[in-house]
């Protein structure tokens, strides 16, 4: 007798990241609900379970979704839009001004076409610091995919959304009450970075985080401009700075990680801080590389983002993954650095460890039914020596077939499921003149 | 009264990459036979032309087909075989000995596997180096690419195809015979490198190259370990052996130029010769950073390479555009390096010098009808600020929606034409147990 489930996925390869690493080939996951319920050998698990809905992928690998652990996805709207320019001209003269003309609605439009870029190339959960968050949850939400999203905060005022700190606080607070109970979104306090706060405001930061019970994020040594800068005002570099403000706590994960010494690793480590390595931003922007190495042999959960498409300039986790493994490589000088296995564990378990979310990441039995599955069968995928290597340094994200969260469809084969694509590219194509306006 | 021509190909962008990068918003390309007989704004093009067949494109952008400088096409049956080993390890202990067991059957499979890779993702021109190149050539001949293929040979003998030298030159000479009058491929000699053959063999393939009138190509100075190698054994770095041996001249192409200093670059710039990138590659072996911003102020002719697909492990220029991009960036710590435009200019007018090619490269009437066509639809290319920025930066290549060479199209939404691709898949799928038994 053969237990009953509503999605029964079969694929010719199912890469369960789990701790042992096994690859059922041919495989399948059963589905009920929001959560998977079996994994396994093709036969075995066909031998159990009976599926309301069966899908054959045939020749595809099923995957744990990917996870994008930082980045500003309402940042679609400026994507192409000034590239290539120092830190300072970018941010100053390009990206601050038109950012200061931003309006819910764009943000909504601009976050739900990166969910879709997402969706597309196999990411089912993020962990996104704009500003308007509101809007990026109505987006999320309404997209489908799994989230923590915190509102970007400064202690410059007044900013696009607020006249001083307790107005921004108050929003942070009314917002957790739309989002509690939600069964995909949860919230963040996330100060934007050390260079933009002072220590009252991050006190009183992590402060609201514990008054909410939420999770805490920020920027942290991403340049070493930004250490040196810290050692000028504080004596501290960045992460001791944090540790003496209270920041290094086990809910917290820090965007960046890459001017980081022994002494501030330890720090991490000893905080059970997690950490998000964002390579292609942090080669696109000259920051430089993290030491992905040292950080995870002291077992900091590593995740890996994509950081706002301003400056990357897709939210594609395979194109990350493939970036990671060969800025790691070409920094140590080593090929044996970051293997395509680490690299898929970045953006699995590491970001699961990103967002703080154990029930994500890995596929198997009570594990939340956040899944993609890319084609094998595409002219850069064969032959499949080892479906990992080729996932990882072959795969373009775009062979992507099936995504679904929380045990729903949200993409297969070329469409999306629930919303209207076409109105939304529409929306955001329009969007290229809305900039042009608004910068003339 | 408006002339005939062949193929009349709309769409919202066409990218020249002319003298002046001029942009055509919407535009349109016109060819007749091989050739392209015009370029301009949609209006001007549809007063002008007449097409016995239209192709609209709408949201594309029409660019020149991309140029693979460098590359091992055959190397797709390794793909994903052996990664993340040493350099040594990684030749001596996996790939030479698979190699060694390699037929023509098999190289001519990967060969067309690899040139349908290339197609998919909007390449029409590559410079192969490999074993039992007539394999490659009937392969590349099928497939519809243009090409300059080249028998990778070294001074150790007896190898998988010849004796001795004698016996190899010879092969070379016939295939020259095969080869004459060709309209799409040509041949090179291409000895490997410095260390695996000696000056005497080296003068001897450059006397052939002149006895049979074509290009000659190698790699050269691709690590610091080469250099340090070739200091030990001539007391000379590898360009200065190259310029005493007579190599550099304008027919020549280096691929890698990695380990080079500016008297290096003086020498190469004096001989006129072309170099080849392959940024991809140098970073996941850990060779280096090429310094691009060097050689191109010297208006050396570079160009942009995959290198093999066991050592990238794809053949996707867009892929490869932009990890040149974020190399460069990272490299120099300098966010202004490489820009999109450069990187796109690697990939074209940079491909066409690599492959001593002048009618190839820029979309202009008089030129081959080689040209890619990627969708602006997909939910990582919009908002379209700047078109060249989202090609580089946030395209996948497998937006890529048209490949046409020589005025014939050769891939088109989806289908390849003129080919089985689903025989050929299962064949490349099939190589995977062949490797299988022959490392047993």
């Amino acid at each position: 007798m053969r237990q009953r489930c509503d999605w029964l996925i079969r694929a010719d390869f199912v890469v369960t990241q789990d701790t042992e690493r096994r690859i059922h080939e041919p495989g399948a996951v059963a589905v009920r609900g929001d959560l998977i319920v079996a994994v396994g050998r093709r036969d075995e698990i066909d031998d159990h379970w009976e599926g309301a809905s069966v899908i054959d992928l045939g020749e595809s690998v099923i995957l744990p979704g990917l996870i994008n652990g930082h980045t500003h996805i309402p940042m679609s709207l400026l994507r192409g839009y000034s590239d290539d320019k120092a830190l300072m001209d970018w941010l100053h003269l390009d990206i601050f001004p038109i950012e200061a003309k931003l309006t819910a609605e764009v943000i909504e439009t601009a976050a739900a076409f990166s969910c879709a870029e997402m969706l597309r190339t196999g990411t089912t959960a993020f962990y996104d610091m704009y500003m308007m968050e509101p809007s990026v949850f109505r987006a999320t939400d309404r997209m489908g995919l799994r989230a923590v999203i915190g509102e970007s905060v400064s202690h410059f005022f007044p900013s696009l959304v607020a006249r001083d700190a307790e107005e921004v606080f108050e929003q942070i607070r009314e917002h957790a009450e739309v989002l509690k109970g939600h069964p995909r979104i949860r919230q963040a306090v996330v100060p934007h970075a050390i260079y933009t706060t002072n220590p009252e405001f991050l006190h009183q930061c992590r402060a609201l985080a514990d008054e909410l019970g939420c999770l805490f994020g920020m920027h942290l040594s991403e340049t070493r401009g930004e250490t040196e800068n810290c050692l000028k005002r504080t004596g501290m570099r960045p992460v001791a700075y944090c540790r003496d403000l209270g920041l290094l706590r086990p809910d917290a994960t820090f965007f960046h990680a890459v001017d980081v010494d022994d002494a501030d690793m330890d720090m991490l480590a000893e905080g059970r801080c997690a950490v998000v390595h964002n390579p292609a931003s942090n080669m696109k922007l000259a920051s430089g590389a993290a030491p992905l190495g040292s950080l995870l042999s002291r077992g900091i959960a590593v995740g890996l983002g994509t950081d706002g498409p301003a400056s990357n300039n897709a939210q594609n986790m395979v194109r990350e993954m493939y970036v990671a493994a060969l800025l790691q490589k070409i920094s140590k000088l080593d090929p044996t650095a970051l293997s395509a296995q680490q690299a898929l564990d970045l953006a699995t378990r590491g970001g699961a460890g990103a967002l703080h979310d154990p029930s994500i990441g890995v596929l198997a039995p009570g594990m939340k039914a956040d899944l993609c599955a890319f084609s094998v069968a595409e002219p850069n995928m064969q032959p499949v020596h080892c479906v990992i290597s080729n996932v990882v340094y072959a795969a373009t994200g775009m062979e992507n077939r099936l995504t679904m969260v929380d045990g729903r469809i949200l993409y297969r084969d070329g469409l999306f499921h629930g919303i209207d694509y076409e109105s939304l590219r529409k929306a955001m194509s329009d969007l290229r003149h809305w900039v042009a306006r608004k910068t003339r």
